[in-house]
């Protein structure tokens, strides 16, 4: 097996989170060829967050894609020349207004090989408390929930925690600890 | 914490596999307001298929998100009106010519609540023998590989198997296995 050749990569429109490409395939192997899509965000960071109590500290905000209000991490997009370590302790601080000293890497992993070429990060951060206030982006609207690591459990196998990073960050913790 | 108020939903573009949305906001609660962008893709079905051996049967794909070779399950989108434990059993059957009379559902998620309508359903099937030949899509080049659980494990936590969903089946099961 072997990459396929890529020609012909053209953007086709810049959404506000996203640019979109099509490419043009071809196997060198079975001669295949046709035309894929490709959705370009930059990388994102999800973080584990735990207070000194042990509580995870989780978000609670409105999300447009499912319409619906969800419990997720402190989250977001990397900003231009950041390190995945320098965004995650930002969001957590913009979304929460929590800093932690004892941070520590998770695992990183591709967003969906097939068509996104960004990877997400994902930290965790324990210890945390609150040293300020939320500093929110204009389209944030998030409040700070404190669950035990039982209720969090409960909140992922119930499907009340449904967002699949969320949940791949959840279930690759709780698999370790 | 309120849903937020969603109106004029423009279809922008229609790519292969997804269409691109804008829709306007506005919290109810904070009269924060803006616009969103929305992709709309069919549901997925992610398939982990064990052979009587026990040996996971994995897929090995050229993807063009990432422009790299990667190991997954076999998975892919939903066809109109069907159930998803219907759709599982036909991605395995054309990905890898396998069938199962042990099928379990594992869980669903939303891939990605944000911006994301779409949901992931994630199915078990065990002891799975090959029937068949593979029946491959025009631009689909499939190889199928079987590893021990052990090694699916190390494939896991060495970051070889990298793709979000198919980690997240993997910490799902394994955590529970």
């Amino acid at each position: 097996m072997k990459k396929w050749k890529l020609s012909n990569k053209k953007e086709v429109l810049k959404a506000k989170i996203f640019k979109y490409f099509t490419v043009d395939v071809e196997s060198e192997v079975t001669h295949k060829k046709g035309t894929f899509d490709i959705i370009a965000s930059f990388d994102w960071v999800n973080i584990l967050a735990l207070n000194k109590a042990g509580q995870f500290i989780l978000v609670k905000q409105y999300r447009a894609g499912t319409d619906s209000i969800t419990y997720e991490f402190a989250a977001g997009g990397m900003e231009i020349g950041e390190e995945p370590l320098v965004s995650a302790k930002r969001e957590l601080l913009e979304e929460t207004g929590h800093t932690s000293s004892n941070w520590s890497h998770m695992l990183s992993v591709d967003v969906n090989p097939a068509f996104m070429v960004n990877k997400c990060h994902f930290f965790l951060a324990q210890d945390a408390t609150k040293t300020t206030d939320q500093s929110l982006d204009h389209l944030e609207e998030i409040e700070i929930i404190y669950k035990s690591k039982d209720e969090v459990l409960n909140m992922l196998d119930s499907g009340e925690i449904s967002h699949s990073l969320v949940a791949l960050g959840l279930n690759h913790y709780f698999r370790h600890n």
